[in-house]
C-alpha cells in the first residue's frame, strides 16, 4: 500500500504585521564562562523561532531543542547545549516570544489545533478509553510517507519490546523493512534481546511460553558474560551467533544504535555508553536528523528524548513537522511528557506489545 | 482553630449586555409521554442557567445537574431528571448557551479561573507529582468553614475506607464532630465496616496487623447473615452490640446514609436500596443540598455523583459555590470525571487511608 | 483454521484415601428463616466441591461460585443464593476444605499450576511487562474451540469497547461469526454503541475522526429520548433503523443480552434491569452455561461476574474447566479479582481497543 | 517516644544437617581477562549466602548484593561486581543453592514469612486497597531504633519530593533530626530543591499556591547556570545564598550525597556524577553500609538500589536484616521491583507528599 499521507504545509509568520515591523533587534551577550550562559540569556522552546540578526532578517533557528541557548555566528544561529557554549560566544538574550527582544517564537506554523468551542463538553482529556484507531492508521500512513521519502523514523525502546516473542519479531521486521533510521535504547533492551537470541528468555522467562528457566536468572547474566569479552557490541553479536534479533537486524541493516548506560545497568555490554551527557550527545544526533520518533515503554528515555526533539525540520523543500508518538500503559507518562514541554507528541496508551506487532502487521504484513 | 475561610462572591450574569437584551423568550414544548422529552430539548449542566420567562426576566435554575430537563412551572422553573418529566409537561427547548433561545448558561459566576498565558510552559496537566499542600490546607479551611455555618458536607466513601483501621477511625472521628452531613456509599462498604466491627478485619483481613485470619473468607458472610435478620441496618447494628465504625457513627449521630446496591453485593445488608434508579433518588436528594461533597477511592460512586452535583447552591445569602473533591490513586478517574462534565473538581491523586488520616489530623487533632 | 485445542482431562479426588474413607458424612441444619443461613453454614468457592450425603456417596455439586450455600434437595445438592434460601431448607454446614466435615474442596483438578523452586527468581508477578503473545494464541484457540464444539462464551463489556470504530467493529463481527453466545453489560455500552449507530459518536466524539460534534454532548441523551419511546430495545433499535453495531448485531444473530443498571446511568434504555439483584440473577443464568468468559475493560462489571463464575462445568462428557479472561489496563483491575477470589482469571494487561481487534482478526479475518 | 523496635534474631544454617555435611568444598576458576568472568560463575543474590572453602567451614559472604561475583581471598570471600573482576582472581562456580556444590543459600534466617493455608482464600495480592497504618508505625518505630542506635537510614528520593512545599520541608525536618544518613537522588531533586529556595518553584509552579510563575520555565535553568560557576555543590549552595531546603541541610548536617547524572538532565549540577557505572559504585558504597532504605517516587533509583542493597548487614552484634520500603503510587513500580529479585521490599502505595508529611510528623512532629 502507498501512502496517502501529505505534509501540512508550513506557514511562516507574518513580519509585515506592525508587532514586528517596529520589532528590535535582537541582543546577545558573551558567555562568561564556559558552560555558563550570561544573564538574561534566551532558551530555545521546540518549536520554531526567529531572531532578528538585522533589520528585517529575522532568522530561523535551523534547529531546535527545549532548553538550549542560541549563539550568533556571523548571520547564522547555531543552537547550542548550554554546557557546550565556550566562553565568549555571542548568546542571544531575551525572553519574550513574540519580537518585543528581537525574538520570536511561532506557535502555530502548521496550523491551529482543532477545537469545538461548546461552554460544555465530554472527553475533553485523553484517556485509555479515548479512541485511537485513526491514530494507528494515521501513524501507518505517517510511516509509509517517511519511508517512501527519505524520512528519519527513530525508535526509542523500553526492554518491555523485548520481552515478549511477538513484540520482538514485530521490531525485527520493521528494521528489516526499512521502518527504522535508528534505534535509541538502553542496556537493558539490548541485554534482554541478546538474551532472547541465545537463550528464547527474558530474565529467564521464556518469552512466549512464559515458563520460567530453571536457574534463567542467570541467562542475561551468561550473556553481558561473553558478550563482553568483546570490544564491540557487532563483534560479540557476530562472535556469539546471533542472527536473530533487534541488535543483530540492526548490525545487518546498518541502522545506527545508540544504547545509553543507567545505574541500573548490569554488565554493560560493549558500545553502552556510559556517560549520561556523552550518551545525550549521541542521541541528539538522531533527534536532529528525526522527521518522526516512536518511544514505546519507556518514560526515561521517552522525556528525555522528548527534550532534544525540535517540533520541525529545515529540509530542501522548507519546513516540515517532526511527529512525535509515545506509547505507554500510563496516562501518567504521556502527561508528563506534556509537562515537560513536549506538547506536539501522541500519546496511544496501550501495552507495548500489541503496538508493535499492529505496527508489524499494517506495514509488513501478517505473520500470524 | 476557626475557619478563616470567605466564599467567593456571586457576580450574576450582565442581563444589559446588548446579546442579551434582544434575546428572544425561551420556548418551550409538552413533553409527548411519561419520561419522554420533546424533540430539541434543553439539557441541563451544572452551572447556573438563566430562562429568560418572559421579557426582562430571567430566571435561575433552582437547582441544578447534568443532563436534566427544565420544566416551566408557572413563573418558576423546576429541574427534572428526563424519566421524572411527566406527559404534557412544558419543557424548555433549545441549545444554544448564550441568549440566543432566551437560555443563558453562566460559566464564570465565580471568577474566571486563574491562568497564565506563557507560549511555553511546563506542568499544565496535574498529576501525582503535581503539589497539593495548599489543596489540602484549603480544603481543611473549608471544611471548617461548612461546619460552622451549617454548610452540607457529604461524603462518598469506597470500601478501601474501611479496610484499613486509621482510616475507618478517621471517618468515624469527622462523623461524630460534625464534618459529615450525609454520607453515600455501597454495601461493601458498610459490610466490610461491620466486618471491621466484629472481626476486626476486612474480607478476612486484620485492618491493623494485615495477617489474613483462619477461615476469614467467611467473615463478612457470617456478618451480612446476621444482619439480614433484622428489618432495617440500625437494628441490626444496635442487635449487634456495634458501637464502633461508620455506618455506627451515623446512626448515632443521625448522619442519613445511603447505600446504593449493585451486581457486586454480597448480602445485600438491610437498607441497601436494590433498584438503581431509586439509588439515583436518594443520593439526588443529598446532591442537592450538598456545599461540599468528598469522593474518596470509588470511580462509580464518584461519577454518579458528580452527574447530579451542581456547581452552585442558591442559599438565603445568595447564590454560593459547591466544592468537590476527588481523591483517587489514578490520573484516569480524575480524567474521567473531566471527561464526563464535572469539571469544577479538584482531584488528589493519593491513598484514601492517608487522606483520611490527614483530614482527620488537621480537623479534629492527633490520635497517634 | 480448525481449533487444535484439547481440555484438560478432569482428575477426581481419590475417594480411597484414609483420609475421605474415615470422613463423616456432612451435616446440614435448616435455614432459620427466608434468606438466612443457619450458623456455621458452608460458603461454596468457585472450585469443584464435593459433599459426602451418605457413606461413600460424594457428591459434586452441580455448579459452583463463590460465596453460595448448599441445600440438600433429597439426594441430590443445589448451589443457592444465601439471599434465595427459604426457611427450613437444609443447608449444609461445616467449613473445613479436606473431608474432615465431609466437604471436600477439590483444587487440583484440572492437574496443579506449573512451578519453578529456585530460592531466587525474576518475573515472579504478572506485569503489563509480562509477555502475552502466547496468551493471545491459547485464547484465539480456544475460542475456536468453544465454537466448534457448542461452547458458551461470554463476554462482559465495558463501555469503551464501543468508544472505539475499530473496537466496536470487531465486536460486531466476534457476534455475527458465532463467538458470542451472551453478553453482558451496562445501560453505557448499550447506550454508546446506539449512540454510535446513530451519530457516529461516543459522548460526542467521533469514533473514528476524534473530533467532538458540535452540541455532541446531547447525543447519547436523544438517543435516549428516542429509544425510551419504546417497549423493549428490539423495537427501539428496529424502529430507529439501526443495522450496525454490538446491540443490533446480538439481536439479529439471537444473542442474549443482560443489561444491569447502575448509579451512573442517565435514560436508562429499555430492558436494562433497575434492580441490582435481578440482574444478578439474569448474570448468573449466563455464568451458569459459560465455559469461556471474556471481561473486557470494566472493572464492577468483571469482579461482579469473577464471582458468579465458576471454575467448572459438568457436561455429558465429564468435568471441564471454565476460562476466565480479564482485560485491562491496570494490574490493580486483575489483582483485585485475585483478591476477591477469581484466582483462575488470565490477567492481560492491555487497551480494550487492541485487544478486541487483534482478537477479531485473528478469528474472523483482516479487514484493515 | 522511644523505639520499641527489636531486632529479629539471626538463624544461622544448620551445618550438622546431613546434606550440608557431605558437602563439597566450593571450586572456583580464575577469571579468564578483566572484568569477565570463568564459566559457571557463581552469582550471588541479596539473600545470606555461604561458601565451604574448607572442610566444615562456611564462610558467609561479608556483604552481599543481587548478580555479583564471589572472589576468593586467602581464607576470606569478597563480593565484587562482575566488571571489577581482575584477570586470574579465583571465582566462586557452582549454580546449585542448597550446598550441592559447597554453596549455601540462607533464605530464612530472619524466620518464615508469615502464611495462612486455607485452601480459598482473599486479599493474596497487595495493592492500593491493603491497610497500611501498620506498615507506617513499623517504620516510624524502626527509624527510631536506627536513629537511637546507630543505624544507617538512606533515602532514594525523586523529585516530586521536592515539588510540594509540606514534602520538602518533611524531608530537611528529617536530615536535621537525624533521621538520614544518605541521600541518593538524581540531579533533577536536586535542581528542583535550589529551584524551590531561589524563586519557590517546582519547573516554574509555586511549590505550595499551584500557580504557573510567568517565565517559570525559565526557573531552573537560571538555577542551573548560576549553580554550575561553582566547582561544588556546597560552593554553590554557599554562594547562591541558600539555606534551606534539601540539598543545603544535607550539606549543613554532613549527610552523603550521591547524585547520579541521566540522559534527562539538564545542567547537570556540580558535583553531579555523569558516568553510570561511577554512580554505581557510589551508591554501592551507601548500600554496603545502610541498615533501612527508603526509596520514594522513583522507579529508576528504586530499582537500580534495589538491586545493589544486601538483605543483611554484619555487626559487631552478629547478623542483622537490612529494611527497604519503597513509596509509589502504582502497584507496577512494587511488582517490578519484586521481578527484579528486591522480595524483600514492603511496597506503600501511596502519593510521596503523604508519605514524607506522615513520617515528619510521626518523627519530629508538627508544624501544621
Amino acid at each position: 500500500m502507498s501512502s496517502t499521507f501529505a505534509l501540512p504545509p508550513y506557514r511562516p509568520p507574518d513580519f509585515e504585521a506592525p508587532s514586528l515591523l517596529c520589532a528590535p533587534i535582537a541582543k546577545h551577550a558573551p558567555a562568561p564562562a564556559d558552560g555558563i550562559l550570561p544573564e538574561n540569556f534566551h532558551a530555545t522552546s521546540n518549536l520554531p523561532e526567529y531572531v532578528q540578526l538585522s533589520r528585517g532578517r529575522w532568522v530561523l533557528c535551523p534547529e531546535s531543542r527545549m532548553d538550549a541557548a542560541i549563539v550568533v555566528h556571523g548571520h547564522e544561529l547555531r543552537v547550542v547545549e548550554p554546557r557546550d557554549v565556550r566562553k565568549g560566544e555571542p548568546v542571544v538574550v531575551g525572553r519574550t516570544e513574540n519580537g518585543e527582544e528581537g525574538i520570536l517564537v511561532h506557535a502555530d506554523g502548521f496550523g491551529p489545533p482543532a477545537g469545538c468551542s461548546d461552554k460544555f463538553q465530554f472527553n475533553i482529556r485523553r484517556t485509555r478509553e479515548s479512541p485511537f484507531s485513526r491514530d494507528y492508521d494515521s501513524l501507518y500512513d505517517l510511516l509509509r510517507y517517511e519511508r517512501e521519502n527519505g524520512g528519519v523514523i527513530v525508535w526509542v525502546l523500553g526492554p518491555a519490546v523485548a520481552f515478549d516473542k511477538d513484540s520482538r519479531d514485530a521490531m525485527v521486521d520493521l528494521i528489516r523493512n526499512g521502518y527504522c533510521q535508528a534505534l535509541l535504547a538502553g542496556n537493558a533492551l539490548a541485554t534482554h534481546d541478546l538474551e532472547a537470541a541465545v537463550f528464547g528468555t527474558g530474565l529467564g522467562q521464556d518469552i512466549y511460553h512464559q515458563r520460567q528457566h530453571p536457574l534463567g536468572h542467570y541467562n542475561h547474566l551468561d550473556v553481558l558474560n561473553r558478550a563482553r569479552r568483546h570490544n564491540s557490541l557487532g563483534d560479540a553479536v557476530k562472535s556469539m551467533g546471533i542472527e536473530d534479533g533487534i541488535m543483530a537486524s540492526c548490525l545487518t541493516q546498518g541502522v545506527p544504535v545508540v544504547l545509553a548506560g543507567s545505574i541500573r545497568d548490569d554488565g554493560p555490554l560493549p558500545d553502552v555508553t556510559a556517560d549520561a551527557y556523552e550518551s545525550q550527545r549521541r542521541m541528539r544526533a538522531c533527534a536532529r536528523r528525526a522527521t518522526t520518533a516512536i518511544a514505546v515503554a519507556t518514560q526515561l528515555h521517552a522525556i528525555a528524548f522528548g527534550n532534544m526533539l525540535p517540533s520541525y525540520q529545515i529540509t530542501p523543500d522548507g519546513v516540515r513537522p517532526v511527529y512525535f508518538y509515545i506509547v505507554d500503559m500510563s496516562e501518567f507518562a504521556v502527561d508528563k511528557l506534556a509537562n515537560r514541554g513536549s506538547m506536539q507528541a501522541t500519546g496511544i496508551t496501550t501495552n507495548a506489545q500489541d503496538f508493535m506487532v499492529n505496527v508489524r502487521r499494517a506495514l509488513v504484513g501478517n505473520h500470524d
